[in-house]
């Protein structure tokens, strides 16, 4: 298959298969300013596909840097409301949402910390009200990734410029099913997999679960009411969709308060522009009571200290060390396919389909019922191919999840 | 000067004389996608002189012809509420505001014109309150050019790609002085030249002017309050600024029933992305009665029906036939050039400011005191070098205000 080829099946499938755009629907597409040419592909597959409208938010890496570099400190405390609304009122139209990640996962190196966090803060903030509508499903949503050049410069430290970029694409490609021959048809296998997985899990409803691994000993207790979801999703108007690809994670919901022991990080972790790497962090009661990194200390403080709740985790996620994302053998240096690649967790909110009736809660009640909310929900990886994992019955006895980072269910 | 050089005054001169950034102040640019190296210096240059914000609002003329092409009927009687009532509040607040012009003039060559009609109604509809703030200054803004590969080579149909566009970058350079050795100095010397002649046609206060040329024999009544304007403007809150760069114009309100004649376009005209070109204008007590194009008549018809107000003229401009942008001999298939190189008209609006006390006047009052409102304004052009124009006096006097189609004044 050409290069052509594979990137038009690509975004065939972001349209189809991940937002699965529906007629007369409007696709809204954020998306940084290097991915023009994906996006104009997309918009093309989308209105092919009945779409009513594509409407895109455009954001620039260097312009946001410049206003990092040369704006006053004011202007990181605050975030343009119209914007936020805008994506709120398109949710309450039932609109599509297709996010294009790629960004130079170290993009703002060197700039001052406290600036991201302020700028950080500010959009959690504004953007709280649509993030309602994302993380309780009800509208269909998708993340795609398509490479700019800083980004594959990081994970091919050894090339330059476009052909890092091809390289790149070439292990998206991989990692997406896109070299396969008919990559719609491979994804509905696999989703069938994971969702064979999610119901094992929801029928076995462990009370807690064990991970041990080098620099890892950790207890999750699950929330009474949880649910395992698999990366197949369905939004409020019954439309299938698959908020990430790649997806190779089942996931649920973490007891906020049942969080102890401690977990090291096994991969880079890129929030806000800025490599956290080598952190290991420590939970008492499912707080965050201890946290250090090799690299990126101040960012990962940072992250903690965004609202009042992130200092504890929301989603717990499994995923096995072998996946064509695994097989690739590449660190990513971005959350998306890091994250499936490896078992994971995630600092701040859980997702409130992963309790029974959560989708129609207010956060005042998916805090009692025993989940964390917050404006942050950022993943970290803590898999890797010694980590066993167990899970607990209400007996006390154990079953064996994961044996050498790979499903032992 | 290096062209890179070049590009940089173009882009300060936009930010320090155009829009006049202030301190704290957020700049928004509406761009193309192709204009982003330039946007990004923008950006710089206006955080270098105190912005607290860039907000920039992209458009892709690729993906808005694909929904031309592909989308669904209903899809062009709708404008994205949120982008419109995100400009007013970012009017509102204060903001200035920067468009970039350069799309290719025949993108939409080709397309449903309904479709086109449809959708500048529903954008003009929708964009009526911040239209507002602009016609009336009540912001300071400015429209500049970057060359799209499609307009440079329509302006200079014998070169092709890069070489096009690096050809009509040079043309815009001279064009608006940056070719001088301080364009910024350059600038406040022009203005103050308009300035002079404004202040000798507002104390003339001609109740007509007479237009002769070739095909065109026009009378324009002008109203009891009208002002000249020139292309220097003052915000409501009291910031100097430059709407158009470059302007040569010096214009002012049309008694909206008071024309009378007909007149003959001497440029093409770019209107929603099709050409109009050799169209001429019958005008019987302000309503355009007849108007006959020989190419891009559907165009011409479906401008004129934009909306009730639409068959009658707003603004009244002259400029000279002698200007660094006529020397370059080019037509430019652009209206921000060619209205600036020869006396104009605009279908639709006046601008409220052109009439005494006008900034603080509701439509219907604007309409009371004789001017036109609409949510078109599009100007048009009728300046040539054979044009006279006589200044009609209370007492039936004639003063020659243009001669040969130059300043007589
Ligand atoms: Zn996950
Ligand atoms: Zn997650
Ligand atoms: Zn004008
Ligand atoms: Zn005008």
């Amino acid at each position: 298959m050409s290069f052509v080829n594979q990137v038009e099946k690509y975004a065939e499938l972001a349209v189809k298969v991940g937002v699965n755009i529906q007629p007369g629907q409007t696709l809204v597409v954020r998306t940084p300013l290097f991915a023009a040419d994906f996006v104009r592909i997309v918009a093309k597959k989308a209105y092919e596909a009945g779409a009513g409208h594509v409407e895109v938010e455009w954001s620039d890496e260097e312009i946001a840097k410049l206003k990092y570099k040369l704006a006053p400190d004011e202007s990181f405390h605050t975030y343009p409301e119209w914007r936020a609304k805008g994506l709120e009122e398109e949710a309450e139209k039932g609109s599509a949402f297709l996010s294009i990640t790629g960004t130079d996962p170290d993009l703002l190196k060197g700039v001052d910390p406290e600036r991201i966090a302020n700028a950080n803060k500010a959009a959690g903030a504004a953007l709280n009200g649509f993030r309602n509508y994302i993380t309780s499903d009800k509208v269909s949503w998708s993340i795609v990734a398509v490479p700019s050049v800083g980004w594959a410069e990081t994970v091919f430290p050894e090339e330059k410029g476009e052909a890092a970029v091809e390289k790149l694409w070439n292990a998206i490609f991989a990692a997406t099913r896109i070299d396969q021959a008919d990559p719609v048809a491979a994804w509905k296998d696999h989703l069938a997999t994971l969702d064979e997985k999610m119901e094992i899990l929801n029928k076995h409803h462990f009370q807690a679960l064990h991970y041990t691994a080098e620099g890892t000993d950790l207890t999750i207790e699950l929330p009474e009411t949880h649910l395992w979801v698999s990366g197949g999703s369905i939004s409020k108007g019954g439309v299938d969709f698959v908020a990430n690809m790649p997806t190779e994670e089942v996931f649920t919901a973490a007891k906020k308060t049942g969080v102890n022991g401690h977990v090291t990080s096994t991969k880079p972790l890129s929030y806000g522009g800025s490599l956290i790497e080598d952190f290991k962090l420590t939970f008492k009661d499912g707080k965050i009571i201890e946290a250090s990194a090799k690299k990126g200390q101040e960012t990962l403080d940072r992250l903690l200290e965004n609202d009042e709740n992130s200092r504890y985790i929301g989603e717990v996620a499994l995923v096995p060390h072998k996946s064509p994302i695994s097989d690739t053998n590449i660190i990513f240096f971005n959350t998306l396919f890091d994250e499936n690649a490896s078992n994971h967790l995630a600092i701040g909110s859980a997702y409130a389909f992963n309790i029974e009736g959560g989708k129609e809660m207010s956060n005042e009640e998916l805090e009692k019922n025993g989940i964390n909310t917050s404006q942050t929900h950022v993943d970290f990886m803590v898999g890797s191919a010694t980590m066993d994992i167990d899970g607990i019955q209400e007996d006390g006895s154990r079953v064996p999840v994961f044996r050498n980072g790979n499903w032992a269910i």
